[in-house]
């Protein structure tokens, strides 16, 4: 590199850094409001993470930053900058772009309107009353699209809902999605009816009462199992209660909540798995990234795969929880005396199709993805109107999941999402789910003896592998391109349905 | 106002309550830094507050709040403000002119020397070898007087060491602490060779081992007394343990730590008394000036006027101990069993010369703080030498408090405040002692049932009382004027001393 690039690039790091440090110091700021923070304080702090948001708008939007990077991008030495390199240098323009892009009038106005379309959201979901949520999401929607429409010439998508979709999984389209999910939709409905027609399992062993203080145990072990370290004097991570379990952090500092339920006590050690999951991938990036734009994730679609694989492939496996159960049967004692493997294997692998996305199984859950993504697809498209929503919802509900949608509570007022403007999220809960499968396929190739490792209780076989594989490439590719680097295949949905249909053909004898 | 100054002012309180948010973001991050965050963190934090520390600079010293400033202090109208306005005004000139007058490099390399110096006191004091620590202490200190010199000038103070204090006690000098330390040495003497010669009581009730859960439960007591809040759902404050008890935080949410001492149990009762008196005042700050300059305690020596109070004249009174042994009786139960109250009293207020300061008793206390005093007052005009510390430390500790110091671990380098450059801070742990007695005499004309009160278990009397006279004022006036405007008296060591000699007679019995 010569010495005059040398010195933009290094600028470049300078600035990346500061910003990377900013939102590391705003995560801590929230996390402190969903754990700790005096319910009082409230509105002081609505006005920190205000403060920082703007303070964090003005760093990204920073005239010298575009000009740092145009510098770079202009520099005759440009194209002998290394990989590493070059994606720091795109990642950065194309956040420089879309944060300068969007007028600060719309962007104060979306948040202004998050605010009001949540509050409303949640009286009207009380009252089960979808007339009076209408106007505020219809107003939501509008302002997305205004964003969208501006996002798309930006970042030359076909659609503006590509756009959105982009902000999650870049470079994901609606048209690839549509395919991949129309797969889905097939291997999902077919497992589930293969299940509805073997015996329901007893799963009344799972909710037998636990106390908390016994599910906390439960959380050590599965936190030691997967090695995610909370105690030791160079420790990286906490375990904190919320209401809803969620992770935040950047790198020497990840944290991740659960949640415990008395009556659902496997709730709390799969959310504790799951959130793990999240966890590790954070953890795993390389060290000597940290603070450039490629120490992150690849996408929130990749972020998923890492915490369902962790969850669901494996602790929903036999072999995990052959190995499991003894030490939870210590753990937790009567409620779990006498239980065989094999009942609680089918137990905490139900299969029942449900009404609510967050409380669905592992075949299920993407069922419920696919009727929200199909959705927002046509309304981005006009094809739907927000006058029309209960009734698309309620159809598809009863279409893909056979179940009927009772009133718009447990229906299209049943998730957040859409009242926070968060349109083109939803994909990526169930591609998390399709990348998993096919990083599951590669591993049992690089590693045939995981699950046997996995029965004696060493899961370093997979988290090696993941580190590997997926954390230590941090943010080097858009999601596609990481998944054909890692398994050299393009985006397909088979391996996910193939790794269900044995699971519960095994699980459930069919 | 006419309609130009009110916009002028207006964008002052603007600015000065982006300062505010920032300042309350930056207490939460280092509070979690001190009591949750996961020990590899500590690299990351460093950088976090950092850059909240150089974002705040940069809002100090833009030259847009300078002109902001000027613009109101030029205004025609200026004289029509009123006092509060003039205050606001006042204050954050005075912030604006230090911090842009101390120059970038000379704040740079202050901020690198405290924690090198802090870091070799640590090895030092561990070593008992002030040579090792003596450079660092020398350069701290030149770099200390650099600042003092440049801050002379803008305070228009007689001496440098008038600058530092300050920064810490608004107005008061050398000489005037001089003058009023001067009289406490002798009446603090005085009562302490009384209660020399009075019979020692027995401090053996205080040591018998109280299991950590047990405290928590004199803790939450402590709290319920003062009224301070940290269970309701409109809770403004919570309590964690940390090595060293600190209070931090702003208005709505204002945090205190205590730490269990298993073998000294009334430690963490009285830490929570302290620190309680500290977020009493951060709490009672009137919640119209949120946000502005007046929205914050009058100075270092106030506060602890309050900490104090609450667990001085009230705490270790006889009637709040009338009313609180039965309590503590149930919650401790053996160790407490047949403990009568006047032995009770003299327990908790036995007095004995010692070498740490932090361990003192409220009657020798204030002569810790006058050797540090009497010592940085001779540094910074130049009596006395970096070398010289030690002995000098040594003779005072002799003659005021008749102990022999052993090593400078226990001397000289005992405190970390010289180490992080703390100078003219030490004064206002006294001062607060001074104010409290000056603010027990006028609560007794004003309030004179306070004590029967208390032993009735009500502490709204006296709560009432610091709330009116002293948290509802912020930081309306410099502390002596706040004295001056609440008591009537210029400052004055007597009723503090009166209320010691008072105190100790009847429960010493001289």
């Amino acid at each position: 590199m010569n010495s005059n690039l040398q010195k933009t690039y290094d600028g470049l790091l300078v600035k990346a850094k500061e910003i990377a440090v900013l939102q590391s110091t705003e995560a801590i700021v929230t996390w402190d409001m969903e754990t700790k923070m005096p319910p009082k304080a409230l509105n002081l702090r609505s006005q920190q993470i205000a403060l920082l948001e703007v303070i964090g708008h003005k760093m990204l939007t920073d005239p010298a930053l575009g000009k740092t990077i145009e510098g770079i991008e202009k520099d005759p030495g440009y194209y002998e900058l290394d990989r590493a390199q070059k994606r720091n240098v795109y990642l950065a323009k194309k956040a420089y772009d879309e944060s300068t892009k969007l007028p600060e009038e719309l962007v104060f106005e979306t948040a202004k309107q998050q605010t009001i379309a949540v509050g409303v959201w949640k009286k009207a979901k009380a009252a089960k009353d979808y007339k009076m949520f209408k106007p505020e999401l219809k107003k939501m929607i509008e302002l997305r699209m205004k964003a969208a429409d501006i996002l798309m010439g930006v970042k030359g998508t076909k659609t503006p809902y590509d756009a959105l979709l982009d902000a999650f999984e870049s470079k994901m389209t609606a048209d690839n999605i549509t395919k991949v999910f129309d797969g889905m939709r097939v291997g999902l409905i077919d497992v589930m009816k293969k299940v509805e027609k073997a015996d329901k399992p007893d799963t009344s062993i799972l909710s037998s009462p636990v106390p908390v203080e016994t599910q906390k145990k439960i959380s050590d072990a599965a936190m030691e199992f997967i090695g995610y370290d909370t105690k030791s004097p160079n420790a990286g991570g906490r375990l904190d209660e919320t209401e809803h379990p969620f992770t935040t952090g950047y790198y020497d500092d990840v944290r991740i909540t659960t949640h415990y339920h008395e009556d659902r006590w496997p709730s709390s050690l799969y959310s504790v798995l799951h959130e793990g999951g999240h966890a590790m991938y954070e953890q795993g990036l390389p060290q000597e990234w940290m603070y450039q734009p490629i120490g992150s994730s690849a996408s929130f679609g990749i972020h998923e795969s890492q915490s369902r694989f962790v969850e669901n492939m494996v602790g929903h496996s036999p072999e995990f929880l052959s190995y499991m159960l003894p030490k939870l049967k210590k753990i937790v004692g009567k409620p779990l005396r006498g239980v065989k493997l094999a009942d609680f294997v089918a137990a905490v692998n139900v299969v029942e199709p449900s009404k609510i996305r967050i409380e669905a199984d592992e075949v299920t859950y993407g069922l419920h993805i696919i009727i929200r993504f199909e959705m927002e697809r046509d309304i981005f498209a006009g094809k739907l109107k927000v006058d029309e929503l209960p009734h698309a919802w309620n159809e598809k509900y009863d279409k893909y999941l056979g179940v009927e949608i009772e009133n718009d509570s447990e229906g299209v007022m049943q998730d957040t999402h859409w009242a926070g403007g968060l349109y083109g999220y939803f994909p990526s809960y169930a591609l998390g789910n399709i990348y998993g499968g096919m990083f599951l396929k590669k591993l049992k190739r690089d590693a045939p003896t995981w699950k046997r490792e996995l029965k004696k209780g060493n899961f370093q076989p997979v988290k090696g592998w993941l580190v590997e594989n997926i954390h230590s490439k941090g943010n080097l590719y858009d999601p596609a391109d990481l998944v054909k680097e890692v398994t050299g295949e393009n985006l397909t949905v088979k391996p996910f349905i193939n790794y269900l249909e044995k699971k519960y053909a095994k699980v459930y004898g069919f």
